[in-house]
Formats: C-alpha cells, sequence, structure tokens
C-alpha cells in the first residue's frame, strides 16, 4: 500500500481530463484504501477521499454506485494487496513455515512503525464498524479474514507435517486462534503507540505452538 | 449495561423539566456507553444520542462542553461499570483463580449474544478510531485497559501462588496477551456473528498457561 500511497502522492491533483476514467476510479480505490485503513469507513467522507484524488464530488457517483459500493470494491482491493502480502511470506519456500510467520509479523511491524501507528488494518476496523455497515460488508469482511486464515492454516499444515508443531495441534484452529489475536494485537498498537503488543503476542503465540 | 439499557427505555421521553439536570446528565452518559459501544464515535452523532434521552439538541452544551468532553466522560463510565463487573470476578473468592477468568469469560459470551452480536467492547472500537481521536482520549483509553491488565495480573498472581501455572509464567505479560486476544475475539465474533472467536481463545488461552 505503501507504494500505492506514494504514486498517489505524485499524481497529485491532475488538471481535469489528464487522466483516464479507468486510472482516476484506481486512483479513487486508492485513496478510500489509505483512509478506511486509518480511520475507518464511519470517519471517512467521500468528499475526503476525493480531495486526495483531486476530483469534485459530482463525478464520484461516476465511477461508483454508492458509498457502499465503494466500500465493498475498496475491501476487495485490500484483499487482493494483502493476499498478495502473506503469500509472499507464507509461501517463501526459502524460509521454515514458522519463519514464515515470523517474517510476516516483521513486515507488519515495520509497516505500522514506518506509518507511526496511524494505519492499522482495514478489515479490522471494518470488524468493529459492523454494527452500522451493511449485512452485504459484513460477509465480505469475513471472506477475506477467512481467506487469511486458509493461508496461514496451510502454512500450519506444513510445519505440523515436518515436526515443529506438537502432533495433535490443529492447524485450521491455530489460525483462527493466530488472527484473533493479531488483529487484537494491532489494534492495541495502535492505541498504546508502540510496536510490544505485537511484539507480545506473535511471540506467545509461536512459544505456544512450537513443539 | 444492560440494565442501564432498560432504565433508559422505561424512562421514554419524560416531559421538560420532570428531571433534575443531574439525572439527565447521567442519561446522556448512559445512552452514549450503549451507541459508542455498538457504533464507536465517529458513527454516532449528538443528535441520536440525545434522541435516546428526548432533550433537544441545544440543551447537550449545558452538560457538556463538547463532543470530546461527554466520549471522555462515557469512557470514564464504562470504565467504571467494566471495572466493576471484572472485579466481581476476578477476586471472587468462591472460584480458583483460573475458574475466575472462565466466568469472566462465560459473562461476555453470553452478554454478546443477548445484544445479538452488536456491542462489542468500547474501548475496542476507540482502539480501532484511535487515528480520529484526540491524545486525551487515546489517552484515557490506553489508562482504562491498563487497569484490566493489572486486575487479571493479579488474578494470575494468585494462581502462580497456588501453583496452577508454570513456574516461570508472568503474570502481568499474560495478561496484557489475554487482553490483546480477547478484544480482537470480540471483534471478530460480532464480525462473523459467532461466539467461537470468543470460545476459541478462551480455550487456548486457559489450555496454553494451565500448569
Amino acid at each position: 500500500m505503501e507504494k500505492k500511497a506514494k504514486q498517489l502522492r505524485r499524481r497529485g491533483r491532475p488538471p481535469a481530463g489528464s487522466t483516464l476514467p479507468a486510472e482516476t476510479r484506481q486512483a479513487i480505490i486508492d485513496a478510500g484504501m489509505v483512509l478506511l485503513t486509518e480511520k475507518g469507513v464511519s470517519a471517512t467522507g467521500i468528499e475526503e477521499v476525493l480531495n486526495v484524488v483531486g476530483i469534485p464530488k459530482g463525478s464520484f457517483y461516476h465511477y461508483f454506485k454508492s458509498k457502499e459500493a465503494f466500500v465493498l470494491e475498496v475491501i476487495g482491493a485490500y484483499g487482493a494487496y494483502f493476499d498478495r502480502k502473506l503469500k509472499r511470506h507464507l509461501e517463501n519456500k526459502e524460509l521454515r513455515p514458522l519463519e514464515r510467520i515470523e517474517s510476516f509479523m516483521d513486515d507488519a511491524k515495520r509497516g505500522m512503525a514506518r506509518h507511526e501507528f496511524r494505519r492499522g488494518c482495514l478489515i479490522g476496523n471494518l470488524g468493529q464498524e459492523v454494527s452500522s455497515l451493511s449485512e452485504k460488508v459484513r460477509i465480505d469482511v469475513e471472506m477475506v479474514i477467512s481467506g487469511w486464515e486458509a493461508l496461514l492454516a496451510t502454512c500450519l499444515q506444513e510445519a505440523l507435517s515436518l515436526g515443529y508443531l506438537s502432533p495433535d495441534a490443529n492447524p485450521a484452529a491455530l489460525s483462527a486462534f493466530f488472527w484473533t489475536g493479531w488483529e487484537g494485537a494491532v489494534m492495541r498498537a495502535r492505541m498504546s503507540r508502540s510496536l510490544a503488543p505485537m511484539v507480545l503476542f506473535g511471540t506467545k503465540f509461536l512459544e505456544g505452538i512450537r513443539r
């Protein structure tokens, strides 16, 4: 996402008509990813998103049917972005399975520090906001997390097969446990402006499952 | 809080002047606790809070200097409410220390089901919103959680002294680990409309620390 944010800044406010519709649409989604990751849906106004991209409010509905349609697209884009990130770590055959989990967590910690604890997890934000969001949004958010659970479960299954976990370990349950705690750790890190909660959760999680 | 919500409903919209200022003020704070626990700060308008209590918008500033001052009072009230709840469980000498933690978690699960996954944790909500909230709010939220950590650490210290934990267990670190994961579990429970994440986190946590 950092790269996208940079592209966005470089893009600045282009004179009207200088970008193609598909590019503008993508720029709106990218800006949405950043803002929803920082503040969530309720605190983010459409106008604020458009300000970042530098297009007038009226044209928003040229690209998206509604705020909900936009939020669904942002969730999809964030899901795809995060999937790539996760796979880069969890499917990295140069590392042993549990080291891959560590490498993902280290990446997340670096990102948290780089953005000075302003950006958490878009999916975690939406989880807290779920009572004010539509059922469609809730289901999409849930699907994204299920995907992460599956990716991590596969990595843990490999760890189990290679004898790094106790033989009665349940990769699917451990994966669900991880994501539950990790989302909590990301939230707490932002609140305390410290990486300590992420470090603590990660360490205890790995300690607890290592054979 | 359920009792308070009921009182609120019973109260209905009283004719102007039928309640004392201190009662009205408390009723606004109680309504704030419910709404902020369901939706967080950004999605909750002052008007919505006042609608529940049945007083006109203009009079809000008679009771509170600003929305921030109101939010700080709501955090204080929620902190005090939750402290009483936690102490009822964690200081219950009729149960063994780890059973007290279970009894707290069971209470939380019942509350989550009773409110049909609409209400999570006000403190967790604010944690996700922290980038859009003031530094004062952030510090107050952090203080509330630190209080919960201290209460649980004391209970875990007792468990350690009685030999229920492995001798090298660190009550303070385990308590921080618990709250991090538990906030994540509450969030995920709301998102998936299922108690499973709370059950899973609680079970794994106790399994992991029991001697």
